[in-house]
């Protein structure tokens, strides 16, 4: 939690960010579903994919460019697949929607895959991955993303920061949650360092000519003027480095995102400016662990494996270890009842209460 | 090709193989299927999983450590999964059976998974991937190997380098094949470095205190005689560097070719000496493009997005950008007679063939 954070009840921040939506035309349901994502990801200490996105969900609404009530089709369906078209609304409705598709599919069949194509953001990619937790099976969740990461050896934003998620469930202990960004970090984490005046470590991000530089704002500076540079894939700018795997793992959430679901791409990605919408698209898979093995037997070798990792003999300098998605789940623990809201955003959800009529309570 | 690499002819190094793999008493059938994957490594510019690896194959086949006649067995399935057991046979006999079931799979419904336990070492986990390219589908595979990684903030080695690959066809350009370890490097990239006297990057392996080290022979002597410290996650030893990202990814691998196969994991795998087998497992996946869209514009998409990352403008110091799977590609197209072994791989087959009376040609 940041110095001016503000907490905040949940129940009071939902019944707002419903409040919001709705007045935009979204269904009640719909705008339930939107906000306890966005939540979610605050309660998780992931705030940059909280409540701090409903503005630009806002926007989208009013703009036309995302639709309130969109006609949510499943154009193609067999036993353990489907292809669903999102109209162009929310990214969380129809995210939920897939997700649930797929874990359907796979109670029935033991696994599915589901894409979707014209939707816009939808949160965190764990959100979706998670949802086959409650049914003691495994999930999978990608999406693709706005152009910000260059491919190695490339000056130009072509991929996404296209995240990866997968959650599987252990016995004693809490599930292990993948959900990583394919870019060594995200834009927020070079705002923040442009903000504190901290040089980046040179695996982030590249300037104008495509080096990799330690100056924050002026990679900043570079993506809103569209100068060249960008985020660098996981690994760094060289292959010695190992960034052209990050920049492989952009390229294939894309293609199961994008190309597989027959949806934009690359660059085609939010690509239009005003009057065009995202083109975004996502990919959820669930696994029956039944089918493989008993369910049972799979959660205790999770919990000895969880074990295994953070019982290893640590690095001298080191604390502690982690595993996957335990940091994230110590924060859920933590933010039951109020979540920290930072103080722009807070200001902002005030001017948002204030041109809808709607109260926002601290 | 290095300067002391010997160029061989590829039919008789494929029938040098078989030969060897014979004598040991496996079926032709199997020995060729071996043989075959070990040379499309060698050609594909990956010599370190090529017939560099006969070697370990014969020992582990002499020692009874691997059977020459495993019985494979599907121990589960359903129309679009199976569990197969390996029986503790060559990885590439299981593998392309495997990845083959999962082909088949696809074909008739959509998309499939399979899992495979109690298997060894099989080789580049390209070449299951890419055997979905030849009926127009997408193919995964993954697998996991012997702990030589440290998660993050550790120093004792948990993982493997657990490979990641997936294949997607494109129609004017030669297929994208992401193939690629989750470490930052595999261990032989620190071989080389150290018979080259070359000081390592700082993100690809700590020491036995856990700290990252630029020593390639510290690194090497220390897994040796397990001092601790060892490869390190895509990223690096820190998450400023996202090399947590790397040990996700890793752990994730292991999970689906191990936890989920009910076969070892972690620190198990390779664990007893003498005796007692790998436990190594795998993943398959296979995705039948034409049930989300027609695979003609699936590849005309493809390859649209291949010449706008190959297009995109290039970083100042950069002659070209290329995409997952050109470079192997391209050595591929060059080593179709004749493939380049390392002078030392080359005397080691010498003495194979002497040891079982073959003949060896150059």
């Amino acid at each position: 939690m940041a110095e001016k954070d503000k907490m905040v009840k949940i129940d009071e921040l939902r019944k707002f960010t419903v409040g919001i939506l709705e007045k935009l035309d979204v269904p009640t349901e719909d705008a339930e579903i939107t906000a306890d994502n966005l939540i979610a990801s605050d309660r998780r200490g992931i705030p940059s994919h909280g409540v701090a996105r409903l503005k630009r969900y806002v926007d989208g609404l009013k703009s036309g460019m995302m639709k309130p009530k969109p006609e949510i089709k499943v154009l193609k369906e067999g036993p353990s697949f489907a292809l669903i078209d999102g109209g162009n609304g929310l990214g969380q409705v129809v995210g939920e929607k897939g997700m649930k598709l797929a874990i359907d599919k796979a109670k029935k069949n033991g696994m599915a895959f589901v894409t979707v194509r014209n939707s816009n953001h939808y949160g965190i990619a764990g959100y979706y991955a998670m949802m086959a937790l409650k049914e003691d099976m495994m999930g999978v969740s990608m999406t693709n993303t706005a152009p910000l990461v260059v491919p190695t050896f490339a000056k130009e934003i072509v991929l996404g920061t296209n995240p990866i998620s997968i959650a599987a469930p252990a016995k004693k202990y809490p599930a292990i949650v993948v959900d990583m960004a394919t870019s060594t970090v995200p834009r927020g984490k070079l705002e923040v360092y442009a903000r504190l005046d901290k040089k980046l470590p040179l695996s982030w991000a590249t300037d104008e000519t495509g080096k990799a530089t330690n100056d924050p704002k002026r990679v900043l500076d570079n993506l809103l003027e569209r100068k060249g540079g960008g985020l660098l894939p996981l690994g760094g700018d060289t292959e010695e480095l190992g960034g052209h795997k990050g920049y492989c793992l952009s390229f294939m959430v894309d293609i199961l995102s994008g190309v597989l679901a027959g949806g934009d791409f690359g660059k085609h990605l939010y690509a239009g400016g005003k009057g065009k919408p995202s083109g975004c698209g996502h990919f959820f898979g669930c696994i029956d662990i039944n089918v493989f093995r008993p369910v049972e037997d799979f959660k205790k070798d999770m919990d000895e494996y969880i074990e295994m990792l953070k019982g290893s003999n640590k690095a001298d300098s080191a604390e502690r270890i982690y595993v996957p998605g335990e940091k994230e789940f110590n924060f859920e623990e933590r933010y039951k009842q109020e979540v920290p809201i930072d103080e722009k955003v807070y200001n902002t959800l005030q001017g948002l209460a204030k041109e809808f009529g709607l109260e926002f309570k601290l």
